[in-house]
């Protein structure tokens, strides 16, 4: 199909003024404290990120190129653009929008580094869903078509306008990395057709999993088209009213029980609960709402405060993929789904753009090192889709030929009959750089450490730093100004470092200037020259962590983090005549304090006796006498079940005093 | 439809002899070492289990007829003798079952009691149901009518075989009762169905719900057939090869992963996991097979001693109602379904006709007091359905008028879209006496403690015996001997009477005889006469109860019981100044033990400074200096909720010492 004149200048060229053209990123609100920097300004220059960043190019696009082609979901493109009987459909209602999340990860890829075969791979792609768009620019496999049901048929379930939402976010993509190309057409033109069946006077109905309206509102922004946003915070606004069916799970499920201004915390589905507040800061911002901020502000707190694990993870329920009551956060079987760490940094990431307020930027931090980079393997092709925080017992090891039907494998798996997760890590990483640091009228900000090149202007001056570290595991931030403004002409040249929240000892160093000891926050950096060096010494050593006596599932527990890092116990470090059940004998000595030998960090057990192995197991309390004691060498959670299945634990029980 | 003749009697009246008829009891192994007493043998006389079985048989079977008909789950099956199209079929592809347990109930309390009303209703659903039987036998209205599936189309989820297991129980029940009416034949045709569809040369499956089993196994022992018991050990061989398809949840959620023989723990849904444990159990013992009886008891020990609530119930997951690994037990949203309990019964009350071993029954008695007289109402028309340790915040009160959705409603409910709850109710209080007591070479054995009236015969010669206790709430059991046996005749004629595992004190004593300190256990008395009066003591004070330390989620937590009670605390009972949420801050003196006042147990607690509202919730310990001390009054856990809305915990956590 060939997309109508929409009135709209769609011309195939990027603008010939690439310096006026906006950054390479996701998110890029009108109004708000902060603006980010894109791709192209903020560059990852290896490290921890650029690692990911590095095998998410190298292997991870195509692996998931793979499966879309051997599952099928590809081919449906191919099956409806040829008018066939859609009665051998592969894959699951939502499988399109794993078609269009590789779409932009591919997308934001592209514009961070140049690569010709991709290239080609991605307009491929385009080819054949652009070929099964509508006349009328509906696009989707699974409704409409002979042997399916009607379009619309079953909002609550159906996941079309949540496809569709990720295809027009695609486009963005594409539109911010500087092309208006076919897959552009195709987004916006998809875009239209359901402004004109939603609008004020169309269907009064919103989608089962919110995602639309995240990516109108961006596409409104992108296009400096307001019916889009329009029709985002209308979708935003209808929610709440309960127009979606009371399903088993309840209308919290997917956020129908309350309106999103009424809500005081987020609840339901974990992804679709963040999706959805992250399009309402959108909606609140460009409508310069300040309730409606102010409502998502504290929704984002209380989330935070009563019901995040300590990775940052959200979501404790597997039934429902859902948030709990308030401190329901067990560690055993949590849930923690990846795509709801990536929407929690949707969310977070719009909060702080609106705010500038750094704790945002530190939820940000602790699910990007702890939830979002746990998920894939070391080599990119396999994935976690749930993140517990206590294993009991090892894991089978996912066959890597066979897509698995569960979503709570214990080890890394190739692909799910659900497979979002993989796509979202993917169009994560290859965006990742673009939620490191913003300017302000005030200077620049860098929120996340890293190994970077950062390349922007302000005031219409250069700017050019070049951050060096080895952050996480190293405390020092090297920070070099290469370009920076003239003060004397009146910029805003102030440098604002995050010193993160966990922090207890930062200090600012700089040469010719007195040591500063820093809190956590931003912490504001004048005067700067062109060849500065800035230095930022964070104590990042190992540290015990306890739980708010709320949240009952760890009473009696410690945890372990280094800098941004949560650590675990694994049965794999336990000596070797000790075996994996053994791990729950293990009892923490809190009087240790953890420390870290040849890079790992250690701590002191006490091994307990082995409990009888029957009788009813509950009575006078247990004697636990100590049975062995030594030091054992923890694992960045992130990186668990990398050696092998094992039990695992992030909370350990601590020796009684 | 007319039955055909099947080649065995088929009479409509009950055997002229009435002494030589089979007990009236669910369950009549061939072999074993103890015989059941049945519904006519061994009469409740009111305390708390009479007052439930009156209230059953007074509103709750009423109830339920009410909300089948209602519901329009029996207009199904005037739909289907009709011939009509069935798409408008009414409920989940198992309503016909709560049909067929409705049934059994009343087969059961019009063997209990006369009830000339009950039984013309009795008699007018049996109607209903047999004018759908088709002319093969078959008996479903979920398949294989114009606008369905064929039958077996879908063995994994059609519940076609489980739901005929119901109607054969019903069928049981009625024999067991002393009928051979239409019921019986309807039940008879459909079991003659099954083994012709599924014997050694027909359809290779079983049933995705095992129950099919249990009941083929009941109805051969009733009817004298070997041939629906061979069918039923094939089908409980058969499992365990999957033969059943590899669902989202694995094959171990319908213990279709190993055969039964192999399995050393029950897994998977729970329910399925009882009941086809107790069908094995019936195979086991019918084919006098020692190591699959074997391989049954441990499975029973293992997940006794590890998968199972203080409540004696079991299966902690809510996404499957299933079993979770070892000491993954969370009070926090306890799944404890009231049918695993249910099925948890019938498992333990075969594993100790087989054996004679006390320990089953302790299980049972657990189960019945903690879970299954937890889920009625006072007034016995709204249910749990699933029955959490840990209630956080209060729940909302389900309307009356309206079937709830939600298994996890936290308030008992009047109907649920998925009723099997309400229906296992109340065919187990139908029947309850019956598992009360037994008879066996040596005597009669007094399993469970309650007011009774025991007669049957030993030897040929009448026993009975008189029971009077206000156990639980009383540890004080007078047995009075009515009718005894005269030794001198050679006759058994011990009488053993279970000392409940939990009891750290216990006595007997009879006149003229020393006082006998006596331990858990089954407790022989020998030398007994007509007018002699027994009186055991046990002591019931209340009790802590701490848990193994594997089982993560209740560190640091104290429970307390009294009996067989399993305690909890109610937001309700705070002092009035606290809310709902200040139930966090409750801590026990365990220094201080558990005493009775006004007929509630009591705990002396401290209430420890409310923590701040705000902030992420991990980081250095908080302290926590008690506030406020004061004694609290505990409810009854099986009458918890009984009061409004309120938040709730069995595992409380204790004073730091």
């Amino acid at each position: 199909m060939t997309p109508p004149a929409l009135g709209l200048p769609m011309v195939d060229q990027p603008s010939s003024d690439r310096e006026r053209r906006a950054p390479a990123t996701p998110v890029l609100p009108t109004h708000g404290v902060l603006r980010p920097l894109g791709l192209d300004e903020a560059r990852i220059l290896g490290g921890f990120w650029g690692h990911r960043q590095a095998v998410n190019a190298g292997a991870t696009l195509a692996h998931i190129e793979h499966w879309l082609e051997r599952e099928g979901w590809l081919g449906n493109f191919d099956a409806a653009a040829a008018g066939l009987a859609m009665t051998d459909r592969r894959g699951r209602e939502f499988s399109d929008s794993e078609v269009y999340k590789l779409l932009e990860a591919m997308a934001w890829e592209l514009g961070r580094e140049h690569h010709p075969d991709l290239e080609d791979r991605f307009d491929s792609v385009v080819e054949r869903i652009a070929a099964a768009q509508d006349a009328d620019g509906y696009l989707g496999t699974m409704f409409g078509r002979p042997g399916q049901a009607e379009r619309w048929a079953d909002l609550e379930w159906g996941h079309e306008l949540y496809c569709i939402g990720h295809l027009i976010q695609a486009g963005v993509a594409r539109i911010r990395t500087g092309h208006y190309d076919r897959l552009v057409r195709v987004a916006r033109w998809a875009a239209e057709h359901v402004c004109e069946v939603f609008g004020p006077d169309g269907l009064q109905g919103v989608c089962g999993h919110p995602e639309i309206e995240v990516a109108l509102a961006e596409l409104g922004r992108a296009l400096g088209e307001p019916r889009y946003l329009s029709q985002a915070a209308l979708f935003v606004e209808r929610r709440g009213h309960q127009t979606l069916g009371d399903i088993e799970f309840g209308r919290a499920y997917f956020q129908d029980d309350v309106p999103v201004r009424d809500a005081t915390v987020l609840r339901g589905h974990a992804v679709r609960a963040n999706y959805l507040a992250a399009a309402a800061v959108d909606v609140a911002v460009e409508h310069q709402d300040g309730d409606l901020l102010k409502a998502l502000a504290l929704q984002w707190e209380t989330t935070r405060d009563r019901r995040t694990y300590l990775t940052g993870g959200q979501g404790s329920r597997h039934q429902d993929e859902a948030f709990g009551e308030d401190y329901f956060l067990p560690p055993d079987r949590a849930y923690s789904e990846t795509c709801a760490a990536i929407g929690s940094v949707m969310l977070s990431w719009r909060l702080l753009l609106a705010t500038g307020e750094p704790r945002y930027a530190d939820l940000i931090e602790r699910a990007l090192y702890n939830v979002v980079a746990t998920s894939p393997s070391d080599d990119g092709t396999s994935f976690y889709y749930s993140n517990t925080l206590h294993q009991r017992a090892p894991g089978e090891v996912a066959p890597t030929d066979v897509a698995s039907a569960r979503a709570e494998s214990s080890l890394r798996a190739p692909w799910f009959a659900v497979s979002c997760c993989p796509t979202n890590v993917a169009r994560t990483f290859a965006s990742l750089s673009s939620y490191a640091a913003t300017t302000s009228d005030r200077g620049v900000q860098l929120h996340q450490l890293m190994p970077m090149q950062l390349s922007t202007r302000l005031a219409d001056q250069p700017v050019r730093l070049t951050v060096q570290t080895d952050y996480p595991h190293n405390g020092r931030v090297d920070i070099r100004v290469d370009e920076w403004p003239d003060e004397h002409q009146g910029s805003a040249s102030v440098l604002s470092v995050r010193v993160p929240d966990w922090c207890r000892a930062a200090r600012l160093v700089r040469p010719g200037h007195d040591i500063v000891e820093v809190a956590p926050g931003l912490v504001d950096v004048t005067g700067l020259r062109i060849g500065d060096n800035v230095v930022l010494e964070l104590d990042i050593g190992p540290r015990f962590v306890w739980a708010d006596h709320r949240l009952d599932a760890v009473r009696g527990c410690v945890a372990v983090e280094s800098g941004p890092l949560v650590w675990c116990l694994e049965s794999t470090d336990l000596p070797e005549h000790l075996t994996h059940t053994d791990l729950d004998r293990v009892r923490v000595d809190t009087t240790e304090p953890p420390r870290v030998r040849d890079g790992r960090v250690e701590v002191t057990v006490d091994l307990v006796e082995a409990p009888p192995n029957s009788g009813w197991p509950y009575g006078a309390p247990g004697a636990q006498a100590a049975a062995e004691r030594f030091d054992v060498a923890l694992t960045p959670y992130h990186d668990w079940a990398s050696r092998g299945p094992s039990t695992m634990r992030v909370w350990m029980p601590t020796a009684p005093s």
